[in-house]
């Protein structure tokens, strides 16, 4: 019996293959967030993250400072992170609060075989001496690392029809 | 005078190195987005594409399809795809459709030190024994490499307090 805490649950599937192991492209990190949570106090999406008050910011590595030209406070943005101790041979799983198994691509897991979390927070501070930007909240530990920024549209980053309203 | 495609206009910074040829996390691509768009006639964005009436689909590469389970027609689904032929050493940009440089990360450019693209986009058919997904509208050429995709939830991927009105 397995004791991992990575071990297989239950009505999971395993890829056969690791998708650590391809090479297909490679991520430069342009940064690290900054949050208040590690290991068993962080909250399980941005939304639990936005009710606790606690904000958080993004330190971007050497040379990025001017890629944040032209963002305002205020404005939304779509935030691409690395969950870098996740499970990426996962197909199926079993996420605790669902009943029964379900694919990974209908999930937001960490666990996934390019485990990128996307986020839409908004900007509370910049400072683009520093590179450094606040922002409202997110859900993920504090160091992890930082792929890729955008500005938030609705044309784009809303489905078809959507008004966002539940 | 260059006259290269890739030269970079007045404005425009280079980051003095190139994100390319960094190595901190790789990526495995998970299948192909089939598009009606090639060089020259591609839509500049997903409104775009979707105005045009024409569709789009995925074809998931070997072992991913049991990754759908739970998806269903009609659902959102966020796209994360990779921009093979981008420049990734940007990080002011001219576009054309704007007066004056902007920072990359104030963009949704192509062009950005990890060329991720993401488009919020609707499910209209699913076969899992195939791994293929069709969808309403992409704005990228034919053959694309997806790297992840995930469930559109609105409290996750709208700013606190948008509506999505404009």
């Amino acid at each position: 019996m397995r004791h991992d805490p990575n071990a297989t649950r239950s009505g999971e599937t395993e890829l056969g293959f690791d998708p650590a192991t391809q090479d297909d492209a490679r991520l430069a990190f342009i940064g690290r967030i900054r949050t208040p949570w590690s290991r068993g106090n962080c909250p399980k999406n941005v939304s639990r993250a936005r009710e606790s008050g606690q904000g958080a910011w993004i330190d971007l590595h050497e040379g990025y400072a001017p890629g944040l030209q032209g963002l305002a406070i205020g404005q939304g943005l779509m935030l691409i992170y690395w969950m870098f101790d996740a499970r990426r041979d996962l197909i199926t799983q079993s996420p605790r609060h669902i009943d029964g198994a379900r694919g990974t691509f209908a999930l937001r897991s960490p666990n996934r075989p390019n485990p990128l979390a996307l986020s839409a927070v908004t900007i509370t501070g910049i400072d683009p001496a520093t590179g450094r930007i606040d922002i409202d909240a997110i859900d993920c530990f504090d160091g992890t690392p930082l792929v890729d920024m955008k500005p938030w549209l609705p044309t784009i980053d809303m489905p078809a029809g959507e008004s966002g309203s539940p």
